[in-house]
């Protein structure tokens, strides 16, 4: 498989490259991406990170709103402590740091030896595990976090910019991801820049059922149906989990290599099926946001609104891959 | 290969259904998109259209500060005059309409003779044709129109909405053309829903330079190299046509199937090389903005900005596919 890349070791620094040179609002030190203007007094700041190679999630999303920094591993490895301590201290601005991590176990442990070590700022700690598809998969005890990560990160990071207080935040992320959920199916496998074949083998005539964000395995592998049945599937994986109800936010996302058309007819069907539980999309995003290098494939995610979660998602923010009304 | 539909017949108005379902601030009617609040009295209507397969170019460039229309037809496949005269009559506001045409055979004709049908309507055009790979290639006459598509929209989409006249509107939109030009290399052929195998055949080990976004041959077919190698390729090329100097705008974009990551590598590649040339990125766009469906690659494309053109780039704008600052 052909990459996009001068070589394999220096793939992560070359794009946090490109990524600063991008974007002004951003400034690259040590493998961490902050914003450039630094934290601001009284104001928790918001961390995460993970491995690279699911762009945007997570440096694309540093930025007014959402994170104020952003660890990236290499790619599909967790950051290692070093970088989540760095962050940590640099973007307390006294009101102590929120660390968003998405249940893998090196992120897990990762994140959890780095607040260990860092005595002087107050760290609290919030868990993504959203996605529905399997218990106990490769990489992670319990549920993979995938999707729910952009909406804990922009809802978080919303009232984070209020100058709401650690304990707040920390209680109202956990409440997102309680009320997330994400499935995802892979049409193909992706391909690591190391590697440089496909990390695992999916005929032409199947589909991967519950995707992990890394390739790990899903639920079953099943012969190649409609955009609207696999909608379907994924859709009553999550509503068996977590009934729809009300107004929902609801993602569907690319998982890197599939075509915004086929992204679009994917969301039309989730729609209709939302409609036909008697619920609502409220609020939607459809695109590329956590992906997996160029695998071919979707996900979606959702999470049941409240009012205060819909006036914390319509607030503004203003990151390289979320950006609206400021 | 796989693809994420119902039917090639019906993916372009399940895709449509999908954009209507996840933005509340687009209206599509009779393949037509639409902003919904409709037309602004006195200023002049902005239409674009071509192909699907492309997306978010056009559907996902109207809004406030961009297009007013979009008209998509098949993939791959022009709009049919219906459309356009549709999308031009009813975006008017009394101030008449400017075309925005990709310089495609197709696409100039239909346009041309949508504009000559409507007599109630006063109507400009503007070609863009930014593609420095080739003359005359497949489906066109001159040079191929693709990412500048993107700053003619935006920059124009501007300029109208400050109540400029047509006269000037058109007149800024060809400087745009005049002064941006564009470059694309493919990795791997896209592949579109009817055939559902790929457009053309290229090895595993080779790189198409010059690449058409319909997946048009190039100049010229090479052995796959490094990112830095390819950028130059690419900016050699653009620099060769259109010296590079002063502030740029630079787009690096996806041709739909290339992870985000890669890209950033790439416009590391590309800013080094605009600073060896004694010029300046001065605005930036990273990601998939013109694309052909999942192909993997990317393309470049730089404007010569000036004071007046900055200022328009940095107004306001609110589409699915871009969107800051309001």
């Amino acid at each position: 498989m052909k990459k996009l890349i001068n070589t394999a070791d220096s793939v992560v620094d070359d794009a946090l490259n490109g990524m600063a040179a991008a974007h002004p609002s951003l400034r690259v030190r040590d493998r961490v991406v902050y914003r450039a203007e630094g934290p601001r007094p009284g104001k928790v700041g918001l961390v995460s990170g993970g491995g690279s190679g699911h762009e945007p999630l997570h440096a694309g999303f540093v930025g007014y709103g959402m994170l104020d920094a952003a660890c990236p591993g290499e790619v599909f490895t967790s950051p290692v402590p070093d970088q989540i301590i760095d962050a940590t201290r640099a973007v307390d601005g006294g009101a102590g740091v929120l660390h968003i991590v998405k249940n893998y176990t090196g992120d897990v442990l990762n994140f959890e030896m780095a607040a260990e070590l860092i005595e002087d700022v107050e760290v609290a700690s919030v868990l993504v595990d959203d996605d529905v598809a399997v218990q106990d998969s490769l990489y992670t005890a319990g549920r993979r976090g995938t999707g729910a990560t952009v909406f804990v990160e922009k809802l978080a990071g919303a009232l984070a910019e209020q100058g709401a207080p650690l304990a707040q935040l920390a209680a109202v992320a956990g409440e997102v991801d309680e009320r997330s959920r994400s499935f995802g199916i892979a049409l193909t496998s992706c391909t690591t820049p190391h590697a440089g074949k496909p990390t695992f083998d999916l005929p032409e005539t199947d589909v991967e059922l519950g995707i992990g964000i890394h390739g790990e395995p899903g639920r079953a592998r099943v012969p190649m149906v409609s955009a609207r049945e696999l909608a379907a599937i994924a859709m009553e994986a999550i509503h068996g989990d977590l009934p729809l109800r009300g107004d929902l936010l609801v993602m569907v996302n690319g998982m890197g290599g599939t075509p915004l058309m086929e992204l679009y007819v994917v969301f039309a069907e989730v729609a209709a099926f939302v409609r036909g539980k008697g619920a609502r999309v409220s609020r939607s995003l459809v695109g590329n946001y956590v992906t997996s290098l160029d695998m071919q494939g979707f996900s979606v995610s959702i999470c049941l609104l409240d009012d205060v979660l819909t006036r914390l998602w319509d607030a503004p923010v203003e990151t390289p891959g979320l950006r609206w009304g400021r």
